[in-house]
């Protein structure tokens, strides 16, 4: 494209669309992480919430609400729930991962302490329940506790399945659903329950916000073994060096004959990494056609999204949330 | 009292009148602390849940409702939310507090990990609030979240206000709301609201609970500077050691002159403590009556949880209910 017709970027497109109500999130966001008493909270939130992520979760769920014809003031409540979750996960995430970096700022575990992060992270999750319950919505709290519990048990599969070479497909995509996928259906079926739309309309939203969220991750873990580090801000590897199981690899250890398993079990299972090891690894990952196959899951993954999403009303919002699967994928071609 | 004429406890005589409502309560928590594919989920909740703790938590629930008339099947789910709750916190408090024992065993972050205790954490959290939604109630719901939400402030407000000589009786409050009497006051509530009597009453429920933790908690407290090592299982001074503003000590700085201030300035602010220092901070303790007058506090406020219980309908449960009033501050005498 050129300089003069700049394409924006559908969660741009989103932004601008859902202004006025990202507006309401962002002050209920801050009017609930207030603490009288313990301003460590706030301190440490806002560390997180203004550190300018693309708030992508809250505005699936008031896109979708938007897209349902949905007039009330509850999608705000439920979309500033999903990114309470959603922070609360980072800050615990930091401290499980002993991360020091997050969106290229310092994590409040480095800031502040583990200690903070895990009972602020508690408040968080407790100001979200909190906030869901005010629509008086049963079906709402259903869906995003469950969420909730999909999340916490993908984390602990995910440390218990690492390094682990039996770890599955299935698994991997149960680890996914956790990492990502759940919170984003969430986000999107409770727009389409707010709002008291037909049963299969529901479905559709809870079906794109699932696949949406597949594509996003497999495509994630793709690129860290062919990206461009100048685009995705990692470096080509850093799965491998840290010994995670994504999807490249388990395809490429499920094909692997005597030897190759062995390369496996050495610099994944014991982590006893040397010299040229990644370019071996990349060898393999091409030689199997895992990248290639990874690759077709996670297109395969944004199509579901996109068929999902036509069953949708026809709209601008539908559009641009048909443009969002495309642009989750965009990156691998 | 002779052997022949042996006194229950007022919670082992709770214990067998809920026997058969337990056996609900404990099947229901074995069944949703399963996970199909992590096994660490149950693993590290059943170290906790089956270790042998009270569950008075769940049981205020369980006697309130009973209490109240409530014939139905979900004080159960609300009992086991609450036990949920707890065990929560505690995996969450033994990451913070980086603790190694627990009732005399190791506690899961040594035993496992503390990414294992946050995580497994999270679960459960997720969990009770899947469990809560579950009866249908809405206000149920508004106070189990809120409760969740005062016990994660309450510890951040602990962590903060640790060490800091201006931490006022009111903040001291605030914590032991966090630490013990909102997840009581809770768990008698909704035993009440479940049942549907009248506000009354559930107002009533909830005094008891919140007067009784709090009783409880400084008990707790004061025990700690005067109480049987044999029978509190504590050595006496752990909290001076471990530098704990409680309630004696913000007594005792409160009325402290000069010399004394810097005395407590040096072994609790700046942790420097020397040979002698507890003997020191027991004679200024007594000097100034402030262990005499924390003991008038706790047998003020389980007067409190009496007189708000015998607001209730005359019955044995809420005569066991008394008894657990004074048995929480028996051990003062």
């Amino acid at each position: 494209m050129g300089l003069d017709t700049p394409t924006k970027k559908p969660h741009d497109r989103l932004s601008e669309m859902l202004n006025h109500d990202m507006a309401g999130v962002n002050a209920l966001i801050r009017e609930r992480m207030a603490s009288k008493h313990a301003p460590r909270i706030p301190e440490v939130t806002a560390h997180l919430v203004e550190a300018g992520g693309k708030r992508l979760r809250p505005m699936l769920t008031l896109a979708s609400a938007r897209l349902c014809g949905y007039d009330g003031p509850f999608h705000v409540h439920l979309a500033a729930t999903v990114e309470f979750i959603h922070t609360a996960t980072l800050l615990h995430d930091d401290v499980v991962d002993e991360s020091s970096q997050r969106r290229g700022r310092p994590t409040a575990n480095l800031l502040w302490d583990n200690k903070s992060s895990v009972l602020v992270g508690d408040y968080l999750f407790a100001r979200a329940f909190q906030l869901m319950v005010e629509p008086g919505d049963l079906r709402v709290l259903d869906i995003l506790s469950s969420a909730a519990a999909t999340i916490a048990e993908g984390e602990v599969l995910q440390l218990t399945a690492a390094q682990n070479l039996k770890t599955t497909e299935e698994i991997y995509l149960q680890v996914v659903r956790g990492k990502t996928a759940a919170l984003f259906s969430a986000a999107t079926e409770v727009g389409g329950v707010i709002a008291g739309v037909d049963e299969d309309l529901v479905q559709a939203l809870y079906t794109y916000g699932d696949a949406l969220g597949i594509a996003f991750q497999i495509a994630d873990d793709l690129l860290d073994y062919q990206g461009d580090a100048n685009a995705t801000g990692k470096n080509v590897g850093d799965d491998f060096r840290e010994r995670k199981l994504t999807l490249p690899v388990i395809k490429a250890i499920a094909a692997a004959d005597d030897t190759e398993r062995a390369f496996w079990k050495r610099t994944i299972e014991k982590g006893d990494q040397r010299d040229g090891d990644l370019e071996q690894a990349l060898a393999l990952l091409n030689r199997h056609g895992a990248l290639e196959n990874t690759r077709d899951d996670a297109l395969e993954w944004a199509e579901t999204a996109k068929v999902a999403m036509r069953a949708m009303p026809t709209s601008e919002m539908r559009d641009v949330l048909v443009d969002l699967a495309d642009f989750v994928v965009a990156r691998l071609y």
